[in-house]
C-alpha cells in the first residue's frame, strides 16, 4: 500500500490551485481511509466526493476529525480555505429539490477552495417567473453553475438571458428517456444558447473546478494587469 | 398493381374523418401515380407528403391536376376542404427559419382538412421575449403545435406558460448529439411541463391529425350537447 | 429551507388550471413533507406520484391526512375535486395486468381534477378480439389513454379504429430488447395510425394532464360559444 | 482471384439444401462477375441480392444469361426450380407498397427453390379490416412472413390470429425513430404474441431461408414417415 | 378483478393450439392467484414463467397443486399434455452451465405441449468439438433451439451445419459489451448463416412457441395429406 | 418573409455582448439572404456557420461585400471588431489537420469579437512531446480550447497540465467508434481532469462564444472593481 | 450432471495452452463445486473469476482447498504453476484504486500460468508526471496491460511512448457517460495510437490470456529457430 | 503550412518503429501533397490510408513517384522495406470477398515494415470446414489476423482452434443490426475465446500495427537472449 500513498498526485494543487480530491464511490472504506492517511501526513485538505450516509459513518468511526457534508455527500479532513472574495461569487441555480445533492457537491468544492457561493433552488424552467424574478441578482454572479434533470432546459434558458459564463450540469433524475441525465446531457449540449459550456452528468465537483479555473483566471490576470 | 388499389385504405375518411394522405419518401413516382389514380378515380382528395422539388416535377408532368407545396414539400390532388371555423384555430410555432418545412407540412394538412391555421417563426428560447410577446396571441388557439430542433425546449417553456394541448414536434435539425432529431424528441418526451404530447421526429402531418381529432371531438361534443 | 417552500409554483393551478404534483420518486420522506406542509398551508389539493409502499406508511405515520393509493402508487393530501360530468369521460385501456400501475396513476390524476375516467384491462393486441368487443364502447369516450408495454401496439391499433384523440403511454414493462420501455415508446412514436400522440414512459400522470388540456379546452370553448 | 473460386462453398446446397446466394451490395460488378464464373462452371443456379439497378445493367452487359428482377433488386443465373406444390405454399404479407422491395426479394428467393409463393400488399394494422379480410386465406398457407416497417405491428397483429409459423421482417422504411427499421425490429422482437420469430432488417431473403427450413423438413419427415 | 378474469383470453387454446402462459416477473403474488383461480376455473392447464424461488415458495404455500421447475424458474397448475412422439423432437442446445435457465424454459414449455424435448449442454464454440461431436444426433431433431449469450455465435455455426429449423435464443449472460445480451442478440441477427431466425433475449418460451407452430403444421399437413 | 425579420434576435448583441451568428448548414442560399439583407438592414456584422464553399460562390454571386473564410467555412459580412488586446488571448489547439475545420471556426468566431487568438495544429497525444513543447506558450493564454477527434484525449492532458480553464471541442473525425464523434464527446465528458468543460460536437463557435463569456467576466470585473 | 462434466473443454489446456477458467458470476455456488469437483477428477489447475466474497466463504466452506484471492475476486483450486522466467514480465498498470480489481485479475490469471507479472497502480493521464517517471521501467516489460475506466485515455498515451505490445482494458469505474466502461472501451479503439488491441470491460483474464499468446507464441518460436 | 509540417512526429520511427503513416479519409489532396512533402523532404517511407480511386488519380497527378494500391485504398511513397524473413509470417483471414478492402490494409501496412504476409479470404464460419482446412497452415504463422462483418464469428472460432495471438478487426460490411460494423465489434470483444483482442471496425493498419509490436518484440528479445 505504500506504493498507492507515494503515487498520490500531490503536485497539482501546485500545478492546478486544486484541494486534492477523492473520488467515494467505487472505492472501499479502507482504500479511502489508506488515501487519507496519506494527505494528513502532507497536512492537505482533503475532499472525497460521492459517499453514501453508511460509508460516511463507518469512516468517522475509525478516523477522527473527518467531517460528513449529508446533503452534498461528501467528506473533508483539514480546515477549507478562507473565503476570498475578491475573486467574486458563484451562484448555483437548480431546477427542483431533487437535483439538490448535485448542486450542493458544487457549492462544497466551491467553499474548499475559499469561492463565495450561493444556492438558488426550484427555478425550473416549466414556471417561468421563478426564474425571471431572479434575473437581477444572477446578473451580479461571475460565474453560474445550473444544474438540471429531465430535459434540461433551465441553462439553455439561461443562458440566453445572461452574458456571464454558464456551466451546465446534467443531473440523473428522471425516468423513462430521461433515466440517468443522458437526455438532460444532449439537451444541453445541443443547445441554442451560444457559449453555453457542459460537464458529466452529475458532476458538480467537476463544475466547481471549472468555475474556480475561470475566477482564479480572472484574479491572477487582474494582479498581472494592474 | 389492381390489388394495390384494391386495398387502399378508402373507408379511412369515413372511420377517422382524415384525408388520405401518401407517404411519399419511400415510394417511386410510378408508385405515387398508380395511388393517386386510385384516390381519383373515387373523387379523394390526396395529401402526398416528403415529396422532394425533382421526383414533383417528375410528378406533375405525367399526372395533370398535382399541386406541389414547395415550403411544405408535399403534393394535393384534388379540392381541399372549405375553411370551418367554428372548429377553432391552431397556431404552428417554430424555434427558427431551418424547422419550417415541418411546420409547413403541418399546416398544409390542417387547411386540406379545413382547419384555420397559422404559422409563428423564430420564437426560440434562446431570445425568450420573442415568445413572451406572443403570449396573449397564443391563448386564443385551441390546439398549439410546436416545432423545435437542437435541445428542443420551446414545446417545454411553452406548455408550463399556456393550458391549452401543446403537441411538440421534434425537427431533425442539429449537428452532433442533435443531428436527426433525437435529441429535441427525448427532451420533448422528459419534459418538466405537465401534459405535453409529442409525435415522431419530422411528424408534422401526424401532429396535425392529432389537432384534428382534439378539434372534431370538441365539435361532435358541441353538437350532441346542444 | 424556508426558501424552498417560497418557490412552490403555486401559480400553477391559476395559469394551466392542474392541481400541484409532487414527483415523489427521487425525494427523501423528509423533503417530501416539507412541500406538504407548504402545501397545506395554502390549501392546495397536493398529489405525490411515484411513492412506494414503504415510503407511503412512513409518511402516513408522521403527517396525518395523508391519503395513499396502492394501485397507482400515489399519495394525496386534501380533498380531490367533485366529479364535472360535463367536461366528458375518459377510457385507460392497458394491454395486461402488468401495466396496471401507469394506468391507475392516469386515473388518479384525472380523478383529482374531477374528470370521470374508467379503467379497462387486458384489452392487448396477441388476442385482438378483446380490444374489438369493447369498441362501441370506446366510441363514447371524449380521450383515450392507451397503456401497453412490450411492442406497445395497442394504440396504434387503436387509433387506427377511432376518430378521437388517443394519447399512448410505453410502459416500463417487458424484458430483453423491451425492458425499460423503450420499444413500446418508439413503436409509439413511429406509428403508421395517423394523429396518435406519445408521453414519456410510464407517464400516466402527464397523459392524465394532456387529457385534461383536451377536455378543458373543450369545456371554456363551449363557455365561449355559447 | 483462383484462390477465391476455390472456397465458394459448393458443399452449401448438398449441406443446407439452399441455392447458393451471393450478397451484391458491397461488392464491385468485377468481383461479382469473377463469383458468377465459378458458379457457371458448376452449373449451380445463382441468385444475387442486393443489386441496383444500374449495377444490374452493367453487368447484364458483360456477363450473357443473367437476369434481372427490378421489384426484388436481384439477379438471377441460370434455370430457377421447378414448383413443388407438394411443399406447401408461402405467404409474403407486407403493410405497404414502401416495403414491397423486401416482400419480393422473399418471394424470388422461394421460387428459386421451388416454393409457391403469394405476395399479399398494403393489409397494414392501422386499418385493420384489411387484414381480416384475408384471415382465411392465410390459414391455407404453411408459413406466413409478415414484413412491416414503421413500429412493425403487422406480425404482432398476424401471430396472434393464427396457429402457423410466423416470421417477422422488419424493413428499413420509416423517418425519426423507425428510420433504419431498429423500431420494426425490436417490436417484432418484443411482440406479445407467442411464437413470433424474426430475421435481421431488410432480410427478405432470410426469411425465405427460413421458410424453406421449416417446408422441407416437413416434406423429409413425411417421406421418412410414409 | 372480476374484470380481470372476463378477459383472460380463453379462446387462444383453440385459436393457436398454445396452453396459456403467464408472464409472472412483473406481477405480484397476489395478481398471479387472481389469474390462476380463473384458469383453474375453466380446467385450463396454466404455465407460469420467471417465477423466482421466493415466489414460487409463496404461491404454493396459498395454492394448492402448484408445481415449481426451479431450472425453468416456472410454475405450472393442472396436468401436462401426454407425449405425442409423432410431432418429432426437438433439441435445445446451450453454449454454457451458465444460459441453462433460458434452455430449461423452452424444455419445460415444449413439454407442456406434449413436445418430446432433449437439452444439450456446454457445446459453445470456443471449444467447437464438443459441438461437432454431437452433430449426427442434433440432424434427428425437427427443430433445434440453440441458447446462447456472450457473443452467441453458437446458432450462427449450428445453422451453417445442418439443414433443419434453427431459432436462436440470445441469453442475458455476460458483462461489458454482452451484458443484457444485447450482442448475442444482434450476433445472432446479423448472422451469415441462411435462414437462423431468432427470438427476444431470454426469450425460451417463445423459442418453444415457434418450434410448436412448426411442428403442428407439420402434423396438420400430414393429416389432410393422407 | 417579412416576419421572419422582425423576429430576428436583434437585442442579442446588447443582451450578449455576441455578434448574430446564423447557422447556415440547413438553411437555403435564398433563406440565408433574407436574414443577411435585415442584418445588414440594421448595420449588424453577420458570422454564417457551416457554409460549404458552393453555396458561398453561390452567394457572393447574389449579395455584394460577403466574405467567404474557406478553412472556417463561414460567412462574414460587415467589419469584424478590432482586436481588444486587454481581453487577452485564446490558443485553439487540435489534435491533426482533419480537425483543422472545426478550430479555424473558432478561431474566426473570436476574431469577429475582437479576441486575439492562435491556432496551434498536430500537438495530438498520440506524440506527446509535441504537446510538452509548447507547455510554457500556452501557459501564457487567457482559454485553452482543444479540439479533438477519435478517442479525443487532449483536452483531458491538457486539463491536466494547466490551470487555466480548458474547453473541449470534439470533432467528428474518425471511423468505426469514433466517427460521428460521439467517443471524442464521451471521453472529453468523462475526463479524468478536473475542471475540464465541453461543447457539442463540432461547436467552434459555441467554444469560441464561451470564451468570449469568459474573457468579457474578466474585463467587465475588472472595470468594475478598478 | 454426469452430462455437464463430460462436456468440461479438457482438451483445451492441450490446444490453446490455457488453464481451465471458470467465468463464476452468473453460476451458483452448486454450479460451480459440481465443475470444480469434475477438474479436481482430472487434476487440472482451476480458476475461478468473479466471485464475491460472500459466494467464496460459501465455496470454501463446502470445498477444501479452494483459495480465494479478494482483490482478483478469484479463486483457485490447486498448484499454480511455476514461474517461467524466460517467459518474460509483464506490467499491468491502472489509473486509480478503483481500477484495481481488474489489474488484479490480470496479474492473478498470468501467475496461474508462470509468468512474472508486476501491478502499477495510480499513473492516470490527469498527473501526467507519474507516469513519464516510469517510462524507463515500462521499456524492460515483454507485454504492458493499462486497465483504466472514465475516459481511458492511458492505453494512448503509453502505446504512443513505447513500442511493445500494449493490451488495453477498460474499466466498468465512472459515472454518468461513463458508467459501465463503454465510454473508456471506446476511447480505447478509437485510440489514434497505433496498434493498441483492447479487450471487453474489465476483463483482466482475457487481456492475460492476450499477454500469455504473445509470450509463449515468442518462446516457441526461440525453440523451433534455436 | 508551415507551421504544420514542423510538427509532423518525425521520431515516431525512432520512439516506436514504425513507419509514418497518414489517415487520408478526412484530409483533402492539398493537405496530403503538404504532408508528404514533408516526409520527402526527410526520406521517410510514407503510407496513407483510406483513399478513394479519384483522390488517388488527383495525387498521382501532382505528385511524381506515389503508388496506389487499389485492393488496399493506400498509397505509398518511397521504398517499401526489405522482407525480415526472421520475424516470422502474419496469416490475414476474412469471411467474404467484401471484407477483403480491410484485409488488403493490413498485408499493405505489414509489408512496408518487412513482415511477410499472407491473405485468405472466404474462410467465414457459416462454410466452417473451410476454416478447418486450413487449421494446419494456419498454426504456422506468428500471429493471425482475422477480419470479419456481420456477426463477426470468425475470430472467435479461430480462438478457440489456434494458440497464437489472433487480433479481431471488425468490418464495416452488414445491413440492418450489422450495417457499420458495431455487432462485429462487439461480438469480437465478447467473445467466449479466450484472449483474442481487437482493434476499431475497419482498422486494418491498426491490427497490422499491433502484430509488428509483437513480431519486434519477438525479434528483440531474441536478440538480447541470444
Amino acid at each position: 500500500m505504500i506504493e498507492i500513498q507515494a503515487r498520490l498526485d500531490l503536485q497539482r494543487r501546485q500545478r492546478l490551485g486544486m484541494v486534492e480530491a477523492v473520488w467515494g464511490e467505487h472505492k472501499t472504506s479502507a482504500q479511502i481511509v489508506e488515501i487519507l492517511k496519506s494527505l494528513q501526513a502532507v497536512s492537505e485538505l482533503a475532499l472525497v466526493t460521492r459517499v453514501s450516509a453508511e460509508k460516511a459513518k463507518e469512516l468517522q468511526s475509525v478516523f477522527e476529525g473527518v467531517e460528513f457534508h449529508p446533503q452534498a455527500r461528501c467528506l473533508t479532513l483539514g480546515r477549507t480555505a478562507d473565503l476570498i472574495p475578491s475573486l467574486g461569487e458563484v451562484v448555483v441555480l437548480s431546477g427542483g429539490t431533487s437535483d439538490m445533492n448535485v448542486a450542493a457537491e458544487a457549492e462544497l468544492a466551491l467553499r474548499c477552495h475559499g469561492i463565495k457561493t450561493e444556492l438558488l433552488i426550484d427555478v425550473g424552467v416549466s414556471g417561468l417567473h421563478r426564474l425571471l424574478d431572479q434575473l437581477e441578482r444572477l446578473k451580479t454572479a461571475k460565474v453560474l453553475i445550473a444544474c438540471a434533470g429531465m430535459e434540461g432546459a433551465l441553462p439553455t434558458v439561461l443562458a440566453g438571458l445572461v452574458s456571464q459564463p454558464v456551466i451546465g450540469v446534467p443531473v440523473s433524475i428522471g425516468y423513462g428517456v430521461s433515466a440517468g441525465g443522458k437526455t438532460a446531457l444532449e439537451g444541453m449540449l445541443a443547445s441554442c444558447a451560444p457559449g453555453l459550456v457542459v460537464v458529466n452528468i452529475d458532476n458538480g465537483y467537476g463544475a466547481a473546478m471549472a468555475a474556480l479555473r475561470i475566477l482564479k483566471n480572472l484574479n491572477s490576470s487582474r494582479n498581472k494587469n494592474s
